[in-house]
């Protein structure tokens, strides 16, 4: 009866083992469908699996060790909307009118007074020395923890014009599966934006899953200073770095330490980031376009744009053999919320 | 004999599985075992154990969720020894005599004339801004590989001058050992250093288990170019950011975008750091500061030290309850190679 038991015992790990071995290799199953399901098939999908097929194979000439996997990604126009108008340009033209009483001098004073009138051709002949007036006077004189209050404080309430949903909804949803995809095999995904870089970290972890170490952008100056007693960081309205255009591997560098082996970009200010992580490079490396050409679903824009111009890259992607995504054939959804 | 060979199979599947709990039981057992073991009994070594375990025990009220544990360390004199002077001072010196064939005139313009004549006391004379001088001659117009080639080379053959070894040798063991206790409990590990940030991160992955991504520090202006069509950052002989003292904060804000909950200094350098990590803090956190107390196996030096002074600090320690290690006192063992 003992063995009996005892043989029963043996029977009953075993099973078990057998058990827990079926369900990994479902669970394996499911992670190996498609990766990129609202991708269309295509060269462009079909492209981002090759270039991961080739540097996670290992003992494969192509193979890249894991600490070198590092692909860097701009934000506005590549994980989230920029049209009409940059994100950040809408927070500092709705914190202008939010911050307007504490002011009565900005009703005769330009840009602000164009900004309250609601007067955006009179905005734009102020050209981008007004734009920087108005950042300035929007993002400094407070501490880091209050703007990262007042950024959230309006990202909960601020809607997108067309989409009438919140910006943070407002992304990419084939590009959240790429930085899950690529995460999963190994890389640690990075933002490199033009946009602020404390304008971004408040949400960059619960919206695109990057922790903020993990994001670069442009930023103003902050001084250590005791208040009561307890330090704060104030923001100063000086400019400290600009991460666009030749900015952005300067930013790469600091920040990362490292040249990133893939890179995905949609505009001019993206180019250098592609040739950096591109040409000269030692391993297989990759560089991807976003190119807005869907109009109906979202904005179609490149050439001519005020906004995400998208010239001297698209020309270097021709030459270069870079993946150039269209949004209208290559993604079957946009957004999350269709 | 079916039967047989299935029970067989049955219980060599058993047996394995058994033999693998109990081969994993023993890693865990020899896990648990003293991690410091450099560290000598005492409160310094107990306040460490002490903060781990309370940011670390689930469901507790000073539980601390993984992706807020950042520590940072300074490097000179935290990490590695920076005595009888700074190690990037000694390799500027250095480079000076090295290209100094290319520099005729360098023999008879200070501060150079101090450096290749061997002349300290003029040297000294020249005060910070020669230094700034013999930095920007040796650091800058070079590209960032190459600047990484030279640090190498030099980091392959200087020798510390009291210890006659690689300067990666003096590094202090009880903190590599706290390191690796931290990262084992959770904690991401960030250098913070007064140092050049480019100067550090070709080895702190190799010595400290940092990578480059993970080294904060002093920079100088680089800038993108493209040479022979592929892209470079060249350095310019501008300094970019002093990451010292009230510049610390600021650097762990642009690099980390958290506060840490624990600190690790050695002088007045680290003084705002250590405010910023504890004073006001929403969580458990802790500071600590290496003080260099022994003359024999080191160095021994703080309030009058021309390097490392540690003034400020010292009093901060007491008032805010900050622990001050004695490396005569507390360290059992100070560098690997005891």
């Amino acid at each position: 009866m003992r063995q009996y038991f005892h043989r029963r015992a043996v029977l009953k790990a075993l099973f078990t083992s057998v058990a827990s071995t079926i369900i990994l290799s479902k669970s394996r199953a499911l992670a190996q469908g498609d990766p990129l399901p609202s991708w269309r098939d295509g060269k462009a999908k079909q492209s981002i699996l090759d270039f991961v097929a080739t540097v996670t194979r290992e003992g494969s000439p192509g193979f890249v060790p894991v600490s070198q996997r590092v692909a860097t990604f701009d934000n506005d126009g590549t994980l989230w909307c920029e049209q009409p108008m940059y994100v950040q340009v809408a927070f500092a033209l709705d914190q202008v009118k939010a911050r307007a009483s504490e002011h009565p001098e900005w009703k005769k004073k330009q840009p602000f007074k164009a900004v309250l009138d609601g007067d955006m051709k009179a905005l734009a002949a102020t050209g981008e020395r007004g734009l920087v007036e108005i950042i300035m006077a929007t993002h400094a004189d407070m501490s880091t923890d209050d703007f990262e209050r007042v950024v959230m404080d309006w990202l909960s309430k601020a809607r997108q014009p067309r989409f009438k949903r919140p910006y943070t909804d407002c992304v990419y949803k084939p590009m959240l599966e790429l930085m899950t995809y690529l995460r999963a095999n190994g890389f640690r995904t990075y933002i490199v934006s033009g946009g602020g870089i404390e304008f971004m970290r408040p949400w960059t972890e619960r919206v695109y899953g990057i922790p903020p170490a993990q994001v670069v952008g442009s930023s103003i100056k902050t001084k250590f200073m005791l208040r009561r007693d307890i330090p704060i960081l104030l923001r100063l309205p000086q400019v400290n770095f600009v991460d666009d255009g030749p900015g952005k591997p300067v930013g790469i560098n600091e920040h990362i330490g490292q040249r990133p082996i893939a890179a995905f970009g949609n505009s001019d200010g993206d180019l250098q980031m592609l040739q950096w992580t591109t040409k000269g490079a030692a391993t297989p490396c990759f560089a991807l376009i976003v190119h807005h050409t869907d109009g109906e679903r979202e904005y179609a824009y490149d050439r001519q744009s005020h906004v995400g111009r998208l010239d001297k890259a698209l020309d270097a992607a021709k030459i270069n053999n870079w993946t150039v995504v269209s949004m209208k054939d290559d993604w079957a959804r946009i957004f999350p919320f269709e």
